[in-house]
């Protein structure tokens, strides 16, 4: 007897076969290739922005209908303005040089044979997230490049959008002589789909969720597909005995409050208590001018009476606030002996993904860089930096919180694995 | 109410609690420190020699009694040849270079930043393997160099030898000021146990399994913790029509016969017809004198009986012969049209090991290696040579079939991860 699991399992099987028999095809293909299927889809996208915006607004009349709040209409909003980025994103990828077909480090052998690596598409690789339809464009062009072939599954309340995007991608493959099942969208809305894809290692090499933390965790639990995938961002700023002062202010400023909402922003300050007084006194005026709320330690709310800083925005600190990532204008801060009782803090609250040293000792910040087990580690500089673009990958498909195959911000390579290329002139082994 | 379940689970989550104590002093740890440990391990086998080989001859009599086959008491021997063999292996790992803080492509950003990868440990690896005690020296002081602390779960039958050999480790660790928990030997049995470590991932990084398909399958699919696993080597040899006969013949002849057991042995020879009595002549002749049974196709077999070669060893080839890791003196063989079927032979049978191909043709050569997916490609070379020490990596913790992270012979570097290290001088994002 079959259930409605089984046929969605089925259908969802059938759509990772065609990825599979895609995939061989797109590790084939040339840079000239892949990038004329991108421009294509650029030109596409934009001579379809009024029956893209008609879909997207099917999607947001839904969406609006069931009560979703202002920011998550945002994130599914197709304006002017986000296809104007879309359409950037793709032709920025475009130019971003081919990483696939570099071999590294060849080198001869005793036995003669010359051995190197060679970069290669990673294979399949199954997208999962929100109803940004965005990502169905941003994902897509990066796995293209590295050529992978994809399995989209968006949010439902972006279905309408998503089709219509996904079609246009077919269309540029199509025109680019790429096969169509490279890009595939999940049709159905089922969240058995999830499941299924999560659950076919045979079809599918790799799962990015991109989305909420809870959706993530499961996936992460359930996958028998390896996951790369960002949980949070507990980002901590320590400013050292040894910091300069005026860049520890400008750097906790900005690490705070450049974007409030951003998983590189810094939750948690740490200031040793050598210069509390001279980082506070300028910075705690700055944060209340720009209303970020504090959430401080007792020895900060010492300093702060006796600089006579007082504000409705200063609260005491509870014991979860180290352990929580706002995304929001409010800041957790306190007072540590050094580097030894900051290191220990961010070892056990952070959340491995970024954190920054703020100090003109050069013993201290190779310290911090070996020993603060971090995705990204920061010397003299804002969290806020923690990105693909500006470490320089050009494009970025996510930010990993894991420590396998790729950690922090993962660009292209990430989406590629390597095989060993032997040349030989007859070797046998002995 | 407590089961005897629960009570190991807790005992193996006490191991690793203190493993990822001891994998953060082992990440700070200095290449001399390191060496030390292994100098000093290297020595205490040697002067434990006596005691060692008494509690093998311990594993060794209940493994007899218990009826256990010549190859695995094989496997459990610690001969003073294997004891000499470890010795010297581990005295080999503390002359491999450190590949621990490394700092690679260094560049400055558009924003002034300077962005490089930092190599770091993995942390914590849990090894699973077979009655082997040599891979528990191995293993560890491979663990060891990398910087990381270990789980080490091996087979019951070697447990006393293991006992000796963990105790030796840890008073190695203790000699040079290293935590005697960076490595801990699981001391039950209980099958347990396995389950406990594979659903830890707060405490292991990274599972490496050692032994047979069925217990890795098992492994790879229950793991919630990152496995690098090593399935089965089904290797073929493709001799095109564009080969060096005598290069081709010497080739084949290598790959099957140096060594029958092993992962990167050939299993299926492919022949382009055009060059299939060439080399079908002087071939068959050697594989019969060396008494390898051959599982032949139609038209291999017609071409044989045409030059006038019959022998008992000659068999037809079914079905289930092109999809068999024999690990024994039989070898699959296949005429095919080109590189093409050659190819697509290979994708549908092959396990994505090893492949090779015997060509002049450069650009034959270069489609192969490119369009093969395989975690070792090969031109003109025994497939014998897709190993770790021949791949100049000086050790080899294991050879992966996957793609994630570690492909192919995985050395030191496998057992790595690296971070982003970013140094600024007050930089802030606009």
């Amino acid at each position: 007897m079959s259930t409605p699991h089984q046929s969605i399992d089925q259908q969802i099987a059938e759509i990772g076969k065609k990825a599979r028999v895609a995939s061989r095809e797109m590790a084939k293909a040339g840079t000239r290739q892949k990038n004329g299927a991108l421009t294509r889809l650029a030109e596409l996208i934009q001579a379809h922005r009024a029956q893209l915006k008609s879909a997207n607004q099917t999607d947001l009349d839904r969406a609006r209908a069931a009560g979703n709040d202002a920011a998550f209409i945002d994130r599914l909003t197709l304006s002017d303005k986000a296809i104007d980025a879309m359409v950037e994103g793709v032709a920025q990828v475009a130019k971003l040089s081919d990483p696939i077909g570099e071999i590294d480090g060849m080198r001869t052998q005793p036995s003669g044979i010359s051995v190197g690596k060679m970069r290669v598409p990673l294979g399949v690789i199954g997208i999962i997230y929100e109803s940004r339809p965005n990502v169905t464009v941003d994902a897509a062009a990066l796995c293209i490049k590295a050529g992978n072939a994809t399995v989209l599954r968006g949010g439902s309340e972006a279905i309408e959008s998503n089709r219509v995007l996904a079609h246009l991608i077919q269309e540029a493959l199509k025109a680019a002589n790429l096969p169509a099942e490279s890009v595939q969208l999940i049709p159905t809305t089922d969240r058995q789909a999830v499941s299924a894809m999560i659950t076919m290692p045979q079809y599918i090499d790799v799962i990015v969720p991109r989305g909420g933390k809870s959706l993530i965790e499961r996936i992460a639990k359930e996958s028998r597909v390896p996951v790369i995938k960002h949980l949070d961002g507990i980002c901590h700023v320590y400013i050292d005995d040894d910091a300069d002062i005026e860049k520890a202010v400008r750097i906790a400023d900005n690490a705070k409050t450049q974007r409030y909402g951003t998983c590189n922003t810094m939750e948690t300050l740490l200031i040793a208590r050598a210069v509390a007084n001279q980082v506070l006194a300028p910075l705690v005026r700055i944060y209340l001018d720009k209303g970020v709320e504090l959430r401080v330690c007792d020895k900060t709310r010492k300093a702060l009476s006796a600089l006579g800083l007082t504000s409705n925005l200063i609260k005491d600190a509870t014991a979860a606030d180290w352990d929580t990532e706002y995304l929001a204008p409010i800041l957790a801060v306190k007072l540590v002996a050094g580097i030894e009782e900051a290191m220990a803090h961010i070892d056990q609250h952070g959340s491995r993904h970024t954190d920054a040293i703020v100090t003109e000792n050069h013993s201290k910040a190779m310290r911090f860089l070996r020993e603060v087990d971090s995705a990204s580690v920061i010397v003299n500089a804002s969290t806020r930096f923690a990105d693909g673009f500006e470490f320089g990958l050009g494009a970025e498909i996510g930010i990993s919180n894991d420590k396998i195959h790729a950690r922090g911000p993962v660009g292209l390579e990430g989406l590629t694995t390597y095989k060993w290329v032997v040349l030989g002139s007859g070797q046998i082994r002995n």
